[in-house]
């Protein structure tokens, strides 16, 4: 299953995504193509170094519609049949959605619904949680609000900021996001509804 | 430091606290008495089997105010410090409130801010999340809203249903709930803006 990734800053999901293709643990997914609506970002760097074909597609300057086509004829042109949104920054209406219906997958750093939008880790310290995490979900029309596949809890610690969440989510963010587009590779993943399910959802 | 219970319903959350209080789990905190809004119930038997005073103080014929005025004056007859919220289904006032500030808790059957109100599980059960939990919070006006003490998550299972999720979350609940009131007859809780800090909620 071909792969495109958007993205628009650092790339530290994306890097994650090439790490696990290089070791075989994103089989029998492959990484067709990275796109960022930001022009100069660190993920585009890191598609190049990993030899995966990068493009630049701006949003400022176009309407929706036309900016979600010329990210459609990318995509198409690299035979994509999933995305993963890996800190991608701008919204994607039914214009764009309906060519990838539950095979466009987000990931978002809180336990949605809790947190949804940016700042999620901010969010959650200034609301006082003591658990919040990472999900990773199927992308609808709505803020972060489609159908849940994933979700890991991390403990929020007395001391922490917003930074200090932020790496911890990450760092299970990192393990999470290869084994879901793993999965979803894999057709392991079925969506009913709200309800997502997949393999190591039962209980023991 | 004496604490009142207050309850709805059958009561496992305070035979829970009952059981703490037997086994030495509680202290320095002792379950003073036990008051029920509704007639009848379970709860009730629970705390007469343990020999904690249990009373009666309904909602429906008074005013919002003659109601908790009739709260207040059981707990304070029975020099009660703090204040445990458990199961109870009224929606409490500033008029109440004012008198126990930071020295009442509730418990809910979910990770807030997500699910608050009724029926917590069936919530996250429709809304298809993969972790939920328990939350025990301090109280003030809001509907379930008050700053966080301590949080545990717990997993969604694919076959779960809304009773199956609501009894592992219980399980949970079961063992919290003890160990805060003991926190919190221990002082060891300090409470600033939304931000409870404690032990045992740092980084290893």
């Amino acid at each position: 299953m071909k792969v495109g990734v958007l993205v628009s800053g650092t790339g530290t999901n994306l890097q994650a995504l090439l790490d696990a293709e290089t070791t075989g643990r994103l089989e029998p997914a492959t990484l067709a193509v990275v796109i960022s609506n930001k022009p100069g970002v660190q993920a585009l760097a890191r598609a190049g170094a990993a030899n995966v074909p990068a493009f630049v597609v701006e949003h400022a300057a176009v309407a929706r519609e036309v900016f979600e086509d010329q990210l459609h004829a990318v995509l198409a042109a690299h035979h994509v049949e999933a995305i993963v949104l890996a800190g991608f920054m701008r919204v994607l209406t039914p214009h764009f959605l309906d060519h990838y219906r539950d095979r466009i997958i987000n990931t978002h750093p809180s336990l949605l619904p809790a947190f949804p939008g940016a700042n999620a880790a901010a969010q959650a310290i200034a609301h006082g949680v003591k658990i919040s995490g990472v999900t990773i979900h199927f992308v609808d029309a709505s803020l972060d609000g489609g159908p849940i596949i994933e979700q890991v809890a991390v403990p929020v610690f007395d001391d922490d900021d917003a930074a200090a969440l932020q790496a911890r989510i990450q760092s299970e963010e990192h393990k999470l996001l290869p084994d879901v587009v793993q999965r979803l590779a894999r057709g392991e993943l079925s969506c009913q509804g709200r309800k997502v399910r997949g393999p190591g959802r039962r209980a023991e």
